[in-house]
């Protein structure tokens, strides 16, 4: 049986292991686990980049090391490559929020894909980006657009979390039935009714309207009027 | 005249100047810059924050510090604060999505509005978020959900400037008009004639189709076509 993947994401020379530890830690957040490097400076494992983690990287499973990019996406059937500004390349581009958007139907057909990242100090050769069929822009203010690697892998994986399907989300807050919310009105403006405070037979109409009606805005639960 | 005003930051008793710094950065990434601090603990300025900002500290406008999150509201419309978890006040509770998209309608209608902040220890008093209208919460993996305070101002900034009216954004690859496509396409097929390229006259409309068809589909930019 086919199962659906969720995207790789490749960091591709990077330099400090703080921003590895931030990356891994911004993909657990989002519910992504598939973390693969290639030519880490440093070496790996990386102590700043297990302590910046948080504990992501004791989570997740192995993070795998390459020499070549190709042989990190060997087995994806579509790619992905971050820049800064597009190169002028023959490739489709697309901001962060279409990009998962074109994951997302891509696992439905089960592909596995993955989504490139440069290092800090260089991005990726041009060599490198020919690898990806699609280019990944993250907008940003064009006059202050330096975000670092692990805020880039934040937004891209964030932008996949939001783009599940909706049956995952939760409710929060559940109103309560009209019925009840009745009920308890007129029992509050009974009671009122009792102790005085609407003062005249006219006036009450118009003050029980505007107690009303904010109480109502205020979409009560049943815990609530309990 | 009316203008209209992009929410203000306000970082409720931050602790280190490292994440003030960051989401000073995160902030002026995303095109923002009321920034508002109130009780900082290590005292305002820091140097930690201006080296974590990357410059964004010296670009925009100086922070305020205020002892009170009620004063630092005070020329506020509407106040969202961002709790790890809804605490069950009877608020509206909103993803940062749908709050960019509520702040933008009342930037419409130039309301002024604001995003309370945490700090990193406690977060914030439940009197603290008694003074906001509305809730945000930034959905994530409910098992791995830390985010660190610069992570959460950056989505919450991010997610602004993602709401912006569609006219703000830019294109970044034109396809040339067909016509041009067409002539290009015709010319290469002769070259390609010239030189033998199809073997015999029956291959020539296969061959031309395989090869129209993938180019067509890169849609190619006037340059490229040059």
């Amino acid at each position: 049986m086919s199962i659906s993947h969720p995207p790789a994401i490749i960091l591709v020379d990077p330099q400090m292991g703080e921003n590895i530890g931030a990356s891994a830690r911004a993909m657990l957040n989002c519910g992504l686990s598939d973390l693969r490097i290639v030519r880490p400076r440093d070496g790996w494992p990386n102590e700043r980049a297990d302590a910046m983690s948080a504990g992501a990287l004791a989570m997740i499973p192995p993070v795998t090391v390459f020499n070549h990019v190709e042989d990190a996406v060997a087995d994806c059937q579509h790619v992905y490559a971050t820049t800064a500004r597009p190169r002028g390349m023959a490739k489709p581009v697309m901001t962060a929020r279409e990009a998962a958007a074109d994951i997302r139907a891509r696992e439905n057909t089960y592909q596995k894909t993955a989504i490139l990242f440069g290092g800090e100090r260089a991005g990726m050769t041009n060599d490198d980006i020919a690898l990806a069929h699609t280019i990944i822009t993250i907008p940003v203010n064009p006059d202050f657009s330096s975000l670092n690697l692990g805020q880039c892998v934040l937004l891209c994986a964030y932008e996949w979390l939001q783009a599940a399907p909706a049956a995952a989300k939760e409710e929060t807050h559940t109103p309560a039935p009209h019925k009840m919310f009745d009920e308890f009105f007129r029992r509050l403006e009974s009671e009122l009714d009792t102790h005085g405070f609407f003062r005249t037979p006219e006036m009450k109409p118009t003050v029980s309207r505007n107690l009303r009606a904010p109480l109502s805005r205020a979409e009560l639960s049943e815990q609530e009027i309990s």
